[in-house]
């Protein structure tokens, strides 16, 4: 069988909507998912990047993101057929492991805990395929990589992209 | 470079000594390691498994182990020619997640927390050895498996043994 690995913030995770939010509100500002477009937060306000990461050391930040639409029904198809891993880079904000978890046993819960794996170097990753919305994760990843489109990654080139959980359907079931 | 993935429980984290310490001290017994050769205490007193288990479920249970003796120094030595990731199955008990990042940062402070892998089923590990008390991580682990004895695995053949980090030492640096 073979083994789709899957990232969390922005491919499962809608993380990009409560950062905004919670920016908007603290630095009186409105900006929106369009002014996101090829770059972070913290790359269009350098400024401020100390203060934007320091959300994600928040224990709860992670606890009540939306899920991205689509995504847990495609999940439960693909797991008839595939092996399916949750693969998170939860090294980079530790105080995040808790909430990471019980978010996904909450809206994931078809899903085998002895299949969540929090990470750093995904090349670590042994799986066929790695739903991602960062390339980076891909250059030493031994199988094929999958670019999930997040806002900050719209401009990057040279790896399958899906745009949504329907495109992963069809990429994985269309027969 | 060749990549090494190494075990917390029984091969760097002295895990035995304290559960026997508090499962004495807790139900007036005068267990030894030598009372847990080939088996584990759930096994030894299996009318207390779920006491025996809950242990592990008080977040600090992991944070103050003992390191196992010389696993420091021959870590740090493997590190310079292979890369060396710590791999150990956290699923089973999530309370556990802060206080292992948090030995492993006091105790190993000179390995990078990227190649930290809290992880469920073993084979998602990507590495050419696997440094395990465990032989079932092994089933389906696409590199070499070394099992690091234990109390409870001194019966299990079928694989290669190291029983200390200085024969760990050997089995990768002897000339």
């Amino acid at each position: 069988m073979q083994r789709i690995a899957i990232d969390m913030d922005e491919v499962i995770a809608d993380f990009i909507t409560k950062q905004l939010r919670l920016f908007n509100h603290d630095y009186n500002e409105n900006l929106t998912i369009n002014d996101l477009m090829g770059k972070r937060l913290r790359e269009l306000r350098p400024q401020l990047q100390k203060e934007i990461l320091e959300y994600f050391n928040d224990p709860m930040f992670f606890r009540d993101l939306d899920v991205i639409p689509d995504s847990q029904s495609v999940i439960k198809q693909l797991s008839e057929q595939f092996e399916v891993f949750i693969t998170t880079a939860a090294m980079e904000f530790p105080p995040s492991f808790n909430a990471k978890y019980e978010w996904l046993k909450e809206h994931f819960p078809f899903l085998d805990d002895m299949n969540f794996v929090f990470c750093g170097n995904k090349s670590i990753i042994n799986a066929d395929f790695l739903i991602d919305d960062n390339a980076r994760h891909f250059k030493n990843f031994r199988g094929q990589g999958i670019l999930y489109t997040a806002p900050h990654n719209i401009n990057v080139t040279g790896y399958d992209r899906v745009n949504s959980w329907l495109e992963v359907r069809d990429y994985f079931l269309k027969s």
